[in-house]
């Protein structure tokens, strides 16, 4: 009943993207068109919610050749509760296997009266590619190291919903920046909302030329963990650990790692994000990850919610 | 339209629980609800069925940690009859491999909104601590060698159906009793609904100490053939007999399997039942699997209403 | 709302079957009713349709025991159009692997109210003798090198669509015709409708006694071009390579694939069909097979339709 109030009051937001492939190219005002719809569609507390139908007889293909559990699970159950279909698509398995090319499966795939298509690929640009050779709509789910936009939009709607704002915070990205798409969609939707951003991390994982878009570099968590009104954890991949690019997971641990005495050092309503899955004992101990500070839990929710805002605009028909 | 007629007086059970965890901590009443609940949606024999609405806008997530075909598509087809949205997570490809702990996996998905989880673990007792962190409902769907409470139940159901009663009836569980949940779901169901229960099987499968559930144990099918008025036959996983837990499978079809000339020494109303897959020709001859004794694709078709029935009783909203 | 008057006056095509095993067994009035029905649903283009619920409450399986993306997906988005429940089976991870023979494994998942079974099988004959032993409906997906009747189906619907018949065409199925159930649905298919099919490969791929069905056969892919209507350009299967049936990729392309200069000899509304997926380079080359000759995209839009009317003929309740 809320739920079917809430959407009869959406803003008509001036929307005209057909695809969603990174925050770098969307304006503040998009940004927060966004964020507005997302907020109403957290009902997720309630549990009293009806299936909405405004993607009805739409269909949504998750196009994924980077395995995901979370972020396809996200969009699927995303669509279908504003009444779309949903398929899965990974590459294993699928026709690309037989020497397709990349966009012969996904126009193959689109032939079959698909509306949008959920893409992650190892490759930066790979959604950008097929955005231009489709007539569906595209959402980047994460391209190589270049940028994951509704992980940034959830993590910046989760700061939002528990700071009331975003204007003049201060947050920092810390942990592996230079492989980090997730940090690159926070940075340039923070930086536009008016956040200030500090990347923090060993240097072997902080690229020098980052603060060309306009962040602050930092390789010392105690140093600006003062100064921070939020933390976002990156995952650390063990696997960067072979190729030397940081000595061991304890020495990462000890100068990263969000722990209870670290934490005495902070703000006292630090807000703690985290991009699962976590590595308990490695970016976060299990005593912070499950502590007041921490919103990972809250992430995870808002995700749908952000997903269902993206989709709505995308691709809903407002008259339904 | 009978459905929608039987959905109308559907009996207003007593029914508290939040989770299915196993039969051992359901009261006599709590079984017979359910059972009594899984009547009203027999309906496949009829094929004139309506979708239901009464989990509508639920989600139902699979969260299997072993591999499973048909436990797995019976609860999502008994969900999707009732209205729910469901999804499936294996364990392959998920957060897990990413050293992700078994309960943040659980809570991630639970945080996307999910109202009933089932689950399958290789660990006994992994449902049960996931009821203890989780606000959603959790069904085990299997847990180690401990119990299979749906299995049972539509073991149990099936042998009502059949014989009309449960009462004074004598129950043979036959085959690997040390490694079967399906053969603890089933003691513990059958023992509180009044049914004699024998346990038999080679000695080195039927643990001694199961006498102290209240069953009398055997180690000679032919002995107490005559007596029983069902026969559970088990399904023999081959990987045991490299553990040297039984000689050849030669042997044990020889002392254990159902055969035509088996069969003569039973009752002539003698019922038949196991918990697919089969091994034709091990635990029964393909004449036997497929004769008038036999009840397993019964079994299969009352598991779908059995599953529907716990997911009611657990998630469904009555006035819907 | 057009659609929902399409189905209004969908024509009461004299249709008796339960299953589709192959076209071989089709009436030329069945292919009719068939072709005719599928362009009631064609509204691909359009982009403004609605969910039918003429399959609302049935639960349509795809049990595929050969990898598919493309066909099983066309399948699952088609019953979902038509308001059906659908299912993924596939044989790794299900109990064939526990030793349950094929008929079990199909058994055990019709006994939970299965409605119609979309089967792919290594072995011909596989759907035929699923639909002796049960009593749901069974498509045939893929059998072997025997029958792929959808694919025949939409391979002569789309040829109907651009030509606008098919009587007196002549059309030529093109590569490996020896391994192909692609090549055999579409010969059985179009002669029945009146074309004339010219089967034309390399002298190891073509089978002399397929001159049996009724075709004319052909080596040398240049002597017979000017006289086609339609060309069918069937997938190369690189392993073949190893057997020895073909010298080279190279070679191959050289004499059988279609390029601009050997287009150049063709009738100028010359019309390819490709089954995808299409190895680029060498059946057909990029420039051709984005061209204005080929159909290759509107064939998976068309295989949408042919599969919605298969699975409303079969399962569809006229009333509703």
């Amino acid at each position: 009943m809320a739920l079917e109030a809430a959407a009869r009051d959406l803003p008509r937001v001036p929307w005209t993207r057909r695809h969603l492939l990174g925050l770098e190219e969307l304006t503040r005002d998009e940004l927060l068109a966004i964020l507005d719809t997302a907020e109403r569609f957290v009902d997720v507390s309630e549990r009293r919610r009806k299936k909405r139908s405004n993607l009805a007889g739409k269909v949504v293909v998750n196009l994924f050749f980077e395995p995901s559990t979370r972020t396809r699970t996200s969009f699927s159950l995303a669509a279908r509760r504003l009444g779309a279909d949903t398929l899965d698509f990974s590459s294993s398995g699928s026709s690309t296997s037989k020497g397709e090319t990349f966009i012969d499966t996904a126009k193959n795939i689109e032939a079959m009266a698909v509306d949008l298509m959920v893409v992650r690929h190892a490759s930066s640009g790979a959604p950008h590619l097929l955005a231009q050779h489709m007539q569906c709509g595209i959402i980047n789910a994460g391209d190589g190291a270049h940028e994951h936009p509704t992980q940034g939009l959830l993590d910046i709607f989760t700061i939002r919903q528990r700071k009331g704002r975003l204007e003049g915070l201060t947050v920092a990205l810390v942990g592996d920046i230079l492989h980090s798409r997730v940090a690159r969609s926070n940075i340039h939707g923070l930086l536009k909302l008016g956040a200030k951003v500090i990347v923090c991390g060993p240097s072997t994982l902080v690229p020098p030329t980052i603060t060309e878009l306009g962040v602050e570099t930092s390789y010392n968590l105690d140093a600006i963990l003062p100064r921070c009104d939020v933390i976002n954890m990156l995952r650390i991949q063990f696997e960067r650990q072979r190729s030397g690019l940081f000595p061991s997971v304890a020495e990462y641990a000890r100068l990263f790692a969000m722990d209870g005495e670290r934490l005495k050092k902070a703000k006292p309503d630090l807000l703690l994000l985290a991009p699962g899955p976590i590595n308990r004992g490695v970016e976060i101990t299990p005593e912070v990850a499950d502590g007041p500070h921490s919103a990972i839990l809250q992430q995870v929710a808002n995700g749908l919610a952000v997903r269902m805002a993206v989709l709505h605009l995308l691709c809903g028909q407002p008259g339904e």
